[in-house]
């Protein structure tokens, strides 16, 4: 479901690598939580349904060694994969269109939780801009290139209509953002060196439906 | 970011394309707006950077034919798609978790545009069973059995902590919810015959933030 142009050959992980590290830390940070002080890659594998060779695999890209018969010591394993991941880190962000979903995911403190930052909104709708949404302001696009400076931006998530989602992502390259969170069905395209993440939740509703069986055809 | 555990034979489309499909909609939408009348699958393909042969064998799991030299008629398209991919019914859904995420989904009224009718959500916060977000009532989750059977839902949205994410998934399923759509990190395990669909946010952000290279380290 996601997409990646690769600026950059530091750190270029294998993307299944990355999408399996936070499935990880969810797991570690639930035996953290309930006192577990080691667990074995043989446990996470039985407990995530993936191979334990895989797991070792993943775990070595971090700065982290499990120790014979005892396993990981889970408090370690926990800060080394936040820290790793960038989740302890803050990323400033700017919400790219205020509707439905940009609110709901500026509203979402969780974010945050995993390092991502939003610091401002943008939008066209003079009925929002100058207001706030979970107490973040809402400007102008036409500020985006200011505030992307002023503020130190890097991100840009966009959650605008299909019909603006290309328009909005040339605007947001222009003013200088670098990686572009696309939540939208469309398929932006940028130039090298601009990164791309699309979270395609229509496709997974798409596949739900399917697979349940529920269509009248 | 997506794994489904097929429970049906029935119209068992490979996953690609159903994660495709979406992408051509969200494309003739936009066509259709722009009062554009014909498309054919070369443009499609230029497009969205997807083969053009890919995208004629995509589409022939639809019931629509494209004619030759001109393409497919863009209306035409846009209805066959939608309906195919079950957009324009609309599914009943319970909400299990009105926390940030949760509350942010349930105020998404993008969701309905695709199908996916929020009914009810249920909680285990005493502050906010009773209440309502966006017009939704919040029910404790003792009573999500009735609650399926009454509104007829058939699809529960995870949205809890990664502590509560297992044990809240196992009574979904005891309630007779047949679709789960798993927003946490946690790697939910059902038995065969539900369906899991996964929305690994976390997993996107992880690989934004190392694409970008912005980690210190």
């Amino acid at each position: 479901m996601n997409e990646i142009n690769p600026n950059s050959n530091r750190d270029l992980l294998p993307e299944p690598t990355i999408r399996r590290l936070p499935w990880y830390l969810a797991y570690v940070t639930l035996l953290h939580n309930n006192n577990v002080e080691y667990v074995s890659s043989t446990k996470i594998a039985d407990e995530l349904n993936v191979d334990s060779s895989q797991i070792a695999k993943d775990l070595s890209f971090l700065n982290i060694k499990g120790k014979t018969r005892i396993g990981y010591e889970v408090a370690s394993l926990e800060t080394a994969l936040r820290d790793f991941l960038g989740f302890d880190q803050s990323h400033n962000a700017v919400m790219v269109g205020s509707g439905s979903l940009g609110a709901a995911l500026i509203s979402d403190s969780g974010l945050q939780r995993y390092g991502l930052k939003i610091v401002a909104g943008v939008d066209v709708n003079p009925d929002i801009i100058g207001s706030q949404i979970g107490g973040i302001p809402i400007y102008h696009v036409d500020r985006l290139k200011e505030l992307v400076k002023k503020l130190n931006i890097r991100i840009g998530i966009v959650a605008v209509p299909v019909d603006s989602a290309q328009d909005v992502a040339d605007t947001m390259v222009a003013a200088g953002i670098k990686g572009i969170w696309n939540f939208t069905p469309y398929r932006i395209r940028v130039r090298d060196g601009v990164v791309i993440a699309n979270t395609s939740i229509y496709s997974h509703l798409a596949l739900m439906y399917n697979r349940l069986g529920t269509l009248n055809r």
